[in-house]
């Protein structure tokens, strides 16, 4: 008997059959303590080159790390109707994973080890609604501004056809690592 | 032999055990279309009692309406290790997720039967780091200003003892459905 | 012969008769020094009781704070056509302004001396459009949560008859002062 | 006798000799008039070509529309201690008050004669405090995605070396004016 969330074995007929999709992941802090032995530009290499496994959220949201550069990442995104919300398109907080992921690792990519970063807060923009139609989606994250205490960086959203479809802007705190 | 992302068969042994979770969910379009027959306040009662199948993305994120009334929304949400980032804590992906949800059903539970909504935008502010020892976090939107064109709200996040651990506001757009 | 912006001797007769407004202030750096040497709380009470001279911006956008408190703020402002944008209306920035003074300012007050701040980002939602007949306006900042690092405050703008005009978030960096 | 705000007969000596500034405009209804009975983009020539009294708002912060096309518009700010905050820089508002302005002539730039627009968020970003030493500032507004209902903008702030000081993102509601 499983007791995922989302599973319902009373389910009415009218809802049809259900679907499902298996995610899985490895164990996070086995990334972590790569991560922070690594200067960000090195541990963003390192998830690309799949030397240490893909955080959790990665599969989750079906994202890949596609490109890493000092200041520069880029993400693509599968999007399927796992994802949709109750008004039948995707879901705004796809979007914002999305943004808030490439925003923090462009800001990660200028950090020396040693150095760590959470964000501050994100502001997206939406200017078009994503159904799967709109996929596979790249996500494109920037430095504006590196810093020693903040960092701000936007994001883009753009879907297969090239169209912006959100946009984000993030500040992020910028701090040193407990030893 | 599966296909799902994240799915690694030559993971390193450095990795440990992969883990896995499952998601299961019912066609979204069943869902949208129970919801554009009714009022927001309608649709969303419907959902809190299962009448209708919950959207995918709510079992993918393990969150559950568990309150509603005009102008008000409230969810809780499930925090594990399959939400985790590459730094070790939760992905504030799953934040906003939470926040923009909160804020587009609190506009919704104000619309008429054939009025439709769609984010504008969203700027989410973190707080605090969340974890899994955080959880279950409490999602509760509320409508700032109700609209005919535009509306307006804002959600707080608060971790399982009360304390807030990131805000929200948003900006949706209202129209009418094509019929 | 002035100088001044906005003086035209040339100007159209449709335009009709040019209006004016004379803003007067003391030299900033007098404000400055005496906020630095007291704590955030005793600055702004400081200025509540007019032992420092107002900052310039104080006259010419003609707000005044009336209350001081720790983590919580109060400004009041005249509203005239002199803030008038193109389409007849205050203009949005006018709001913002005060918005960012109440939320540092109710950052601020929960500062020592030696800690200085500056605002990282604010966004602004506009409930409703202002005129000369919303006025006074009231402005209210409170601070969300302090900080050794990074501190959060939300502010509120009503018109006089109590009505929410407009609502700010923002992120302020705190840090010492340099000796 | 003078009642101007900031005027203060009784100031203390150690306030040191007051400065003042006049600023002077024309009805803003003229203006408002003249606007509505062009398209934006003619609107903005109009103003830019003095055609129209500039609102008052522009002289109070002794900014200029300087260039104008569709989509984007372009104004200079003078910089003075006379917009200074509290901690002696320039106060926030004055550079939000840039953003607002670009980011709303921007869109009225793709509007035709008949529609109205009114911000309905602006999220500004400070990434550089601004002295007088900073100006004359230039301030850009271009349109990401124009739109009958929404439109959304974007706005940068640059000193006078060219270095970006402020960023913005804004939606903005766009409607048919009453006739």
């Amino acid at each position: 008997m499983s007791t995922e969330a989302g599973d319902d074995t009373a389910a009415p007929a009218a809802w049809g059959e259900p679907r499902s999709r298996t995610v899985t992941w490895y164990d996070p802090m086995v990334t972590a303590a790569g991560i922070r032995e690594r200067s960000g530009l090195e541990a963003l290499r390192a998830l690309l080159d799949r030397e240490l496994p893909p955080p959790p959220v990665t599969p989750l949201v079906q994202m890949d790390l596609v490109a890493v550069e000092e200041g520069r990442v880029e993400f693509t995104c599968t999007v399927d109707e796992s994802v949709y919300n109750p008004i039948g398109v995707v879901h705004g907080g796809l979007v914002c994973t999305l943004l808030d992921t490439v925003a923090g690792c462009a800001v990660h990519s200028t950090l020396p080890q040693g150095v760590g970063y959470t964000s501050i807060e994100l502001k997206v923009t939406y200017l078009r609604a994503v159904t799967q139609a709109s996929g596979p989606l790249t996500a494109v994250g920037t430095v504006v501004k590196p810093g020693r205490r903040v960092a701000f960086a936007e994001g883009q959203v753009l879907d297969a056809t090239g169209r912006l479809v959100a946009t984000a802007s993030s500040s992020l705190l910028v701090f040193p690592l407990p030893a």
